[in-house]
């Protein structure tokens, strides 16, 4: 059995990537292809748990390293629950947010270490790394005009500043890891984005 | 201001820790010695929402990577929000159980890697390290019959071959680390490990 093609959407809050996630679903299912779609935190029972534990604002108090090992405990849930054995049957995975997310917000922008934030991914991923991850880049000011029609929660409440870090922190890894990570232009329609998506996968082998 | 003494205890499920926790906290105070008394996982309103997630036998896909960070959630929270506060008041702080456990029932018991381990638990701890550990060495059959008289949770569930395999990671751990971990004989009644306990702790200088 060949093994599945594992696909994640990165990107600051409202840059489209729950919505490029669906239409990306969409078209492979259409496809024919077996499709198991994710989001994180979450896709789990236990993870989904835990995704309310983190985005409840009465825990204001967390601390930065509790934040981040809470993400990768539900990571590390999905991964072992579903992603590794999706993939292990030659499914194709696409998930709204994976281990990059955590080097982008964490790292970048809480200032976590590097070796800390970089230790805690390994520690939940294993061997599990995305073949294609989609960074759909768009100015935060005009992401979060997006989002904030649709409510705010204790994440997104960090404000500007916040999100042009974890930008620039997207940006540091797809400069780190460019043969995996694909920059996609998002400050277009969701119709322009799409067009833009579809061309970052064939660009990599990968055709929709 | 001088920087408060952090005593853990250590033990097999049943192995008298809460009891002698309860001891040790009363005499420091009587002492007139300001004391946090903790237990673990907990502590804090957050470690406590994540010792709910550990302990619901509802949770029983619960992946051992995913437990794991739990704890270390549940950990880097004590150690932010009330440990290293305290410590640095010059408090004395009494925790039922600690990083240890982790070694213990992760690695030895689960059969996570030592260098996973390891890392998780420097992820959550960083510097803050125990003064003394007191080891409650007891064989897990007397322990459990102790401990089941008052129910079972998942943890407990796992039986007396798991409880084995956690007592020798806690024989490893003192083996490795025996300036820290102090050994105490815990087969006796409630009045004689205290007795032991109370030695082993003037043994490292800690007058009670
Ligand atoms: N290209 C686009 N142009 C304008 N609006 C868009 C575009 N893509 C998505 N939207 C809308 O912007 C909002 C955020 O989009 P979406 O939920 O897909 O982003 P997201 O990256 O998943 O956000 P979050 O990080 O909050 O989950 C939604 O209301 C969505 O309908
Ligand atoms: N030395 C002892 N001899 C006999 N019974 C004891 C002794 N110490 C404690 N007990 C009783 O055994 C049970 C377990 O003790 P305790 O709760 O202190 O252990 P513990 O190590 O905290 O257990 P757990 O790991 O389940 O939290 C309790 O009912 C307690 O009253
Ligand atoms: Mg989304
Ligand atoms: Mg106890």
């Amino acid at each position: 059995m060949e093994r599945g093609t594992f696909i994640t959407l990165e990107g600051t809050d409202g840059s489209g990537k729950t919505t490029q996630a669906a239409r990306l679903a969409a078209a492979l299912e259409a496809a024919g292809r077996e499709v198991v779609r994710l989001r994180e935190p979450g896709g789990t029972a236990i993870s989904e748990k835990v995704r309310a534990l983190l985005l409840d604002p009465a825990n204001g108090a967390m601390t930065a390293p509790c934040e981040l090992l809470l993400y990768e405990a539900s990571r590390a849930q999905l991964v072992g629950e579903v992603v590794g054995p999706a993939l292990a049957c030659g499914a194709w995975v696409v998930c709204d947010r994976f281990a990059d997310s955590t080097t982008a917000y964490q790292r970048a922008g809480r200032g976590l270490p590097a070796s800390m934030v970089e230790g805690a991914n390994a520690l939940a991923c294993g061997d599990c790394v995305p073949d294609v991850t989609l960074w759909l880049d768009v100015s935060p000011r005009r992401a979060l005009g997006r989002a904030l029609s649709g409510g705010c929660d204790r994440i997104e409440a960090e404000g500007l500043a916040f999100q042009e870090r974890v930008r620039a922190g997207y940006e540091d890894v797809w400069r780190r890891h460019g043969d995996r990570v694909a920059r996609v232009d998002a400050s277009g329609t969701p119709d322009e984005v799409w067009g833009a998506v579809v061309a970052a996968l064939a660009e990599r082998g990968v055709h929709v």
